[in-house]
């Protein structure tokens, strides 16, 4: 049985690193897409329509919420739900596995919020030291 | 006294969201680059020489370790030392800020471990329903 590694325990090998490290890239790469992690945010306060989700996040235009919401879909985070009435009434929400994303995206921003300032100093100094 | 917001507790204003979600967006982007990840990792087993980063990243060319390593010298992530002596010894290490990484890397490795094969099911059934 293959044992999960995780940066608890430092992969060893380049095939436990890559096995670890890529499906890890493509989760980053989309969720820190430019509007990805503010309709995840947004939906962890419950389902929201379309209309009521574009006024929660300012500033998405109509055609990259969509495609957001899309890209979301197809990867299992969100759950449209379409009622037919009229005019058709859609609904989306998290999937379970969007809500597990809490966990991960908390840890995300305790180091943000301990370390966000510490990052600005570093950039600072180092330009500084670089005469950049 | 400004409260913290975490996804434990969703943002509720559109500021809020920004305030969070903005600097997320950067430690996520930087830190899901193509090697930073892999650096990153190879570098929690301890500190490193360039050579040894070399083999241990399978693949990455000089030109790109060399950039990655800077990246992440100037957020602060990455410690430098040259040890002056013929030739040159530069040594590699996580910094504090750098090693705190752990606790978020292993949150996001976990959903990994838990969700990459969901992620690929939802893909194929999404682009089945979707006849693509």
């Amino acid at each position: 049985m293959e044992t999960p590694i995780t940066p608890t325990e430092p992969p060893h090998t380049f095939a436990e690193c890559t096995r670890v490290a890529v499906p890890m890239i493509q989760v980053l790469g989309r969720i820190s897409g430019r509007w990805s992690l503010y309709v995840i945010m947004a939906l962890m306060r419950g389902p929201m329509r379309f209309s009521e989700l574009r006024r929660q996040v300012h500033g998405v235009s109509q055609k990259m919420l969509t495609q957001t919401l899309r890209e979301l879909e197809e990867d299992g985070i969100v759950h449209r739900t379409v009622t037919p009435i009229i005019p058709p009434r859609v609904d989306y929400e998290l999937t379970d596995m969007g809500r597990e994303l809490q966990a991960p995206l908390t840890a995300i921003s305790e180091w943000t919020e301990r370390n966000g300032d510490r990052v600005a100093r570093a950039r600072e100094r180092y330009a500084a030291a670089k005469g950049i």
